[in-house]
């Protein structure tokens, strides 16, 4: 009576398509409500307006389908969909079965954590079978311990979802923590040691990369370095590439020689891509273009870097 | 032309009230979907049925109500609205505002991190004026460091709302990260001090608690103890208790005496308030008698252990 799942491995989908594409760009979908150009606006786009959703659909519906064929996969913010109200979540579901129909692979950035039945409930939300946002993969915090991955880790081992757990993040305040000396060494690369089980049964059969990833911020290169040789196996989602000031060079200092170049995971760049500021005011026409425009720097940029 | 805002600081709301009431239960609202009784169910309560979240509102609404002048605060778990997609996000904005309603305070357990316009995006979900999920307090993780937590205690200043920081969870594996030893003390503590600073202006200026809290799990007692020490005016909120094996006594282990008894937080009961096993199969009335029940059990052993 089991019904088989279609199954397939995320780090073996992402890799096959980066190398393909021959860049690691991944767009991130921040839709900041002030920054959707005038050609989406609806209203006055207050978050509590019902017309603002919709707005932000229609944007992102004509970025997702500018940008389908040219990048592996994308990362909605959940929190801009959440100050949305149910209406953004609405939307979110939406832009989520888009970009599928579109062949992108969908990783949600929403940094969950919680134990027992409520991390149960965050599966089922984002990444289980019939999940109401059926995203390819997830963002994850680490703070409340192994046991709280684990309903993660076992679902991926089932059906091949990938998880990516924030590990060093890019912003300053990253060091309060993160950076602090435990045992002889800091807590982030504590957290990457102890994932070192968890990944080893997620490896693709076909690349050899792990779907159970890291998220290392693109503004700590050396720690990237560190984090790549504790987990050789482990993809590394990029965040604070561009507008958060790392260079191309310092984000891809995770990534290793592969079959097309550098490889081992993605670059995020959000505002950069989604934002161009030459088409904040313009027509459909001229917006396309500056889109495109800010896409071919953001994936020459990240082309050469891996080259 | 600003409007002024009604401000009400979360700590002395909380706490007048718990004096009032003479206990410092907090009702716990996990709509486990295979435990809703069969008075409320509609179909087979699948996630991705439209009407799930419409029984889990019925469900949560006459809990509401019967709960109501009983208890300072309720609650709710995102995890389990978010599984059922945007219709449950609805229900979940519903059952706040029914919960304001009955005078009861809303602390939204989502154990949200992130950093910059991320975190901007959270607070206007959950605490900004005309959020779509109006809380009056919510759940913290604090791994991306102080400046992740920055927006949110910006809020809680100007708005008095209430924010509990993870700290020292109830679950066993809160020891691969939270107890490890950081330059003399476990992460758990060193969370707890530096937190000392933007604790302090959140101060109520009725009861001298402040509206930055902690969670601490009633699993570990003396913890509790040490945090107290480490942060005399912060409330607590403690998880852990019933189910997960806390008792009444351990639970309040970190309150100091007052007023009307032990204070200095809340303790959370989920499944054995608002599940209990007699009222699963009945009529309205049965269902209604064991709730109330339930309520004045949870209710008396923690009004008897901070006597």
């Amino acid at each position: 009576m089991s019904r088989a799942r279609p199954r397939t491995h995320f780090a073996d989908a992402l890799i096959r398509r980066v190398r393909e594409l021959r860049h690691p760009l991944c767009v991130g979908l921040d839709p900041h409500l002030d920054r959707i150009p005038e050609l989406f606006r609806r209203g006055q786009m207050a978050p509590a307006d019902p017309d603002t959703a919709l707005a932000v659909e229609d944007f992102l519906f004509a970025l997702l389908e500018r940008i389908a064929g040219q990048v592996a996969v994308v990362k909605p913010q959940s929190a801009f969909f959440e100050q949305l109200g149910w209406r953004g979540i609405r939307t979110l579901a939406n832009v989520v079965r888009r970009a599928h129909e579109l062949d992108l692979l969908v990783l949600l950035d929403a940094k969950r954590g919680d134990i027992g039945s409520t991390a149960q409930g965050y599966v089922r939300a984002y990444l289980a079978q019939g999940a109401a946002i059926p995203a390819d993969a997830i963002t994850l915090n680490p703070y409340l311990g192994l046991d709280a991955l684990a309903p993660f880790t076992a679902e991926a081992q089932q059906s091949g979802k990938g998880i990516f757990v924030v590990t060093k993040t890019s912003n300053p305040g990253s060091g309060d923590y993160q950076d602090r000396d435990v045992e002889g060494r800091p807590l982030y690369e504590l957290v990457a040691e102890s994932l070192r089980e968890a990944a080893e049964p997620l490896t693709g059969p076909d690349t050899g990369w792990s779907s159970l990833g890291l998220v290392v911020g693109a503004t700590y290169p050396e720690q990237a370095a560190r984090l790549r040789s504790i987990l050789p196996g482990a993809l590394f989602l990029v965040p604070g590439y561009g507008a958060q000031g790392g260079s191309a060079r310092d984000a891809v200092r995770g990534f290793v020689p592969g079959p097309a170049g550098l490889e081992g995971g993605v670059v995020s760049s959000s505002r950069g891509v989604i934002f161009p500021t030459a088409g904040e005011t313009a027509d459909r026409i001229t917006w396309e273009k500056a889109i495109d425009t800010a896409l071919t720097v953001a994936k020459e940029a990240l082309a050469e870097a891996i080259r």
